[in-house]
């Protein structure tokens, strides 16, 4: 029916899902196979090993489930934890209330500091709660890496010498979901003990796989942790990966997907894939000052590198800016969620992008806004962002 | 390198995964997408409708969860069910007893009753069991309706029956795996409470979702059950489902493939699908009666038209055939399982499947069979499975 | 090879070949098949019917050669006319060029009329031509409805008018490769004999059919026409399609690819795709105008919605522009070519474009030309691309 | 529609197309690119090189058109002779046929050595003849190495020897279609001037490609041949292709598509990929004789390892076969063409194929000329087979 199709590519600019390169689409495309064939393993062991390299860990363990970022965070809780166990959990987006929210309904108690929206983990007030702690009710503290609601991220780094400086035995777990393959993390050098990812973010795949690398203090609390969990169980995991095996039938697509976008990083590199992203959010930063608008991150040092959350002017609704972007433009922008809602709109910047990326979609944005009754200097924002990026493209 | 490829395509007959039709293969091709969208649910509120058809169900409610069948049964477990509750399980096989196995690592007390491998659920077993519980302790009954470990089909109907004529309240759970969607399965007419399966069997898709269709009844016990659970909690994702949408970020290749695949399935007709089974399935045992050889399923009755398990002879180790079966015929067959490894082989023949592909399987079989010192007579299984093929083709 | 991989997505903005949209992507992987089966048909007959719909023709009969649109002009002429005939032919770019150069090599006498680059077909000296040509020894025009090389149409509706007012029997033959399925072709009200295009341009296929529409006429013509031709034979195609079959073997992806591609022009509706083609051309002309720099084409009559061809200061060689944007911006801009050499770069509008694409492809010919020294104003194009965009979507 | 969809895939033993092996299949996925960008040659170069080994060629020069078999035909004759040559021919089959066919159309005089259909080129009678022409007007030798039309294999090392012993410049034109890539083929060690295939048989990829291997004094024949050529010329593409270009826009699927093709064969190996051909081939020659059929392949020396044409006994029409195996049991199999119509069917045994893959085809044959009312042992020929893959099997 004439009018029934929208010609050219759709510019997804959510923070997750992020764009599937060909070449991982190609490498998806693949017939069922025995996954208890004896040749098998030649396929996942390698797996395990190269996956761990994006988490900058080499003593970690890897799980790969046929799930999502959600079931693994409830991996990491049940397999490490018991029903009345107490984590401390710094409150600031909507991830961070629901990872709170899933540790609740799993049975343990969360010790939550709420902070600011727009700010994120106060390693100060964390090593104060740690140190009243003096009975090490404390097993766990939770963290989300890059909190997607808001566009901030948390320096981990300070997180573990808070840990540190307390002295406090409590495990470290973080939700590095819209960080890691985007953002550096460092799984050794910070003593995570569970990192948690997806598949669909950095990792440029469909969503599919919860990701998990543990640490060995973490395995060894697998061994007594009392949450109940089967298809989450790290031990069953461990046991059949062991040999390259899986406990249950594995999401094949996805394992060699997987393979080919870890092979994506290396050939890009994995530090270049960072500075991409800090590059691409640079410029996306400039756009917004350009337009004279304000991120919702307070400060420049909650910036995220995978998405801004941009607020929009008092009487507009963010929701109608994205609302004549998708409709009007093709282009996905993410929603102000819970106490945001309306209030903003986000950028996601994360992924298989590059500069020309950027600009359709800060062009887009600028229509939209421009429909919405946002009163901005039409070109701005990519004039902005195109001295941005000329700026830092001779700095190379 | 020379030599390091396999010609031709590999012939897969172990009991799932099965193969992709390649018009499913290529509706998962798709490009990332918000699935925030306000033109998401076009997607998906179908998808929940076609997918009760293939369970016979109008009235049941349709959990599509980006996991596994092993997740699948986690959920209707954990959704209905409190700690401390008594099932009652027939165990005739691996999946059995998995599944119970399960059921206790969530917390519940599980009354097994053993049946000899080789046959399945006994009714009648089942309604003594339950005229015994005067006080309705057991909450639920749990059956595997198609044991893939020793290709025996239980009759869920006479289940039900028996359940019925017992007047016991309890609940029947049905794990349908590697039934739905090429054995008649009747959701409604035989009040499953909750039928289970996954992707990769009769849906012929890659693994990656696990499905459950729960009844109204399963439903009203999800408010009050104190299993712990959130990645599988039946309340989010009902609450999402109603507008389209999931409570986390969904596999989309998984959802556009399960369109396809039920559009597949439609094409050719569900009662065709069944009767194509059977065919390849009659075809199948011909073959094997032609050998000289037994099936693992004890009687008539319990003939699987999804697998059969070859008993192979005293002193022949029924790996090796699998094994000579693989490396030298690129074909795939199932292994004996705990309490009758060694002692079979398993032919899948579920799926995407027709006639020349079981032929070419057969004579495969026949020859890993003849190489691994089996005697039988060359050709003479193919001769048979082509006599019962014509034949049910004039009777068409 | 860390830095062997560029992220993100090409931008493709050379007049052909253009993107391929998802779709049409995933119903070009087919297996083989027998192409002389009895089903085949079923493919074929209706392709030939829908392919009439892009040029406007009832009567017409199709010829989809499995090479590109040079087998097709060959083709046209071949068929048509025999060695020693006399063709008359503007010429105003490579393109144009190119056909008379291969005219001459298959054997035909050529009367070149040569226009000013920049410009095109000139129906007036058409008809004195014509009229001067009293013996009728001009057996056919040659007209290339788009000149790729310096982005202009001609009008040939107005060429038709020419050569009937001087009441000559020449056959039009018309080179509508960058045109047809993006600017509006009437290959009947015209009276085209023979129309020619390729897969890889409006069609939005890669290269790979050469595609004919020739009139009662032209098929007429093929009767006598002492042109050697064996592949590109009329008679033995049209012999063998009358029926749903090739004489060769056909090249099936591209078959099924143009199935789905004629199915995607029907769903966004042609006139709509004529009007998206006028939509973006005006917004990459407006920009090019706020750069303060002109197109190849002389006057706005000229100007083609496919491509637009941007002069480039004195002082700058446009092919410096080309490589800054393909190496640095992943951008691919169309060269000039032959006498324009160096003068210009060509953006190709044509194809599955929308409005975002374009923004980007915009931001990147700027940096690109900023980085080669040329001084314009940044974010002007793009801002100036908006307005027209925005003022049009107004409109509609 | 219910019954609309046929499950499972389809048996393609044809003689070409042939089967697309998955990697190849998802190589050829790939975004329309500039195929005139700096980067193209890092493709195309390399490739050139590689196909030279299929041909055993290390001094030839390689054509790709964007073309088949067919146009590789006639880029051979015209690109080398000029109207009214005189070639020598024998005729042994419909694709003898047609090739002499399009000599004749593209203006050269053919002199013809009718052979029993059955048999191949006769080096004998082709010496005699090229000793008769004394004054050397025969340009060229036309054979087609593998006749299709009746699976025979000429000799083509032998009829070197005869053009030598008859002292005869003559060049020697190869058609290797059905052969190249599956039957042991040496353009050099055999002075082959210009060996032709196409792309959708040993090469295992779609039609769209017409593949020319010219000696260099084929190169130099075509600086003077006659022949009208555009499209199809040598020299247009020799200079394009110098510095890894294209005259016009290259068919990019197929090209991504032959690079992987090449890769298969590399690591196959190209004498396993010969020794499977021979393996596959003996076993189908075995089948036929269980059945007590024989082939039109009057000898031995001329069995093609590509093909078998098995004659039906009187009073049964082999194209009822042909219908039967592919409407009944989705097997596609050759037809009887010209003289030996209804006569014959034939089973393509060339390109991907496995030894499973050949058992189902001949299952399926088994009961496709069953259900024709032909008498055989049903069985009987795979079980013949089986025993001649399992005593090559033990042999390697």
């Amino acid at each position: 029916m004439a009018g029934s199709r929208r010609p050219g590519r759709n510019f997804l600019f959510v923070p997750g899902p992020t764009n599937i390169p060909d070449r991982v689409q190609r490498a998806m495309i693949v017939p069922s196979e025995d996954h208890r064939s004896s040749s098998f393993p030649e396929l996942t062991l390698p797996l395990f090993e190269e996956t761990k390299k994006i988490f900058k860990s080499r003593e970690g363990q890897i799980f790969l489930f046929p799930a999502t970022g959600t079931g693994a965070w409830e991996a990491a809780l049940t397999n490490t934890l018991s029903p009345g166990d107490r984590v401390l959990a710094p409150r600031y987006g909507q991830f961070s209330t629901l990872w709170i929210d899933l540790a609740r309904r799993v049975g343990l108690e969360v010790e939550v500091q709420e902070e600011e929206w727009g700010t994120g983990a106060n390693p100060d007030r964390i090593e104060e709660a740690l140190r009243a702690d003096r009975e090490h009710r404390i097993k766990a503290v939770l963290v989300v890496h890059n909190e997607t609601t808001t566009g901030v991220t948390s320096d981990i780094g300070a997180v573990r010498k808070a840990i540190d400086a307390a002295g406090h035995p409590a495990m470290l777990f973080v939700d590095g979901v819209s960080a890691i393959g985007s953002i550096d993390f460092r799984a050794e050098e910070w003593r995570v003990d569970c990192a948690i990812t997806g598949s669909q973010k950095g990792l440029m795949l469909p969503a599919g796989l919860g990701i998990v690398c543990a640490s060995k203090r973490a395995l060894e609390a697998s061994k007594t942790a009392e949450c109940r969990r089967v298809f989450f169980d790290f031990g069953d995991q461990a046991k059949a990966n062991a040999t390259g095996y899986f406990p249950y039938t594995p999401a094949l697509p996805m394992l060699y997907g997987l393979r080919e976008a870890l092979a994506c990083v290396e050939d890009e590199g994995l530090e270049n894939v960072f500075a991409r992203h800090r590059r691409l959010a640079d410029s996306a930063r400039a756009a917004v000052k350009a337009w004279g608008l304000t991120l919702c991150a307070k400060e420049e040092k909650w910036y995220s590198d995978t998405v801004s959350a941009v607020m929009v002017p008092d009487g507009v609704n963010g929701a109608e800016v994205i609302d004549i972007a998708y409709k009007r433009y093709n282009l996905a922008l993410g929603a102000g969620l819970s106490q945001v809602a309306g209030k903003l709109f986000r950028i996601g910047h994360i992924g298989d992008l590059n500069e020309l990326m950027l600009m359709g979609a800060l062009a887009g944005v600028e229509m939209a806004m421009l429909d919405a009754g946002i009163r901005i200097e039409p070109g701005s924002g990519v004039a902005a962002a195109q001295k941005s990026l000329r700026g830092s493209q001779e700095a190379r």
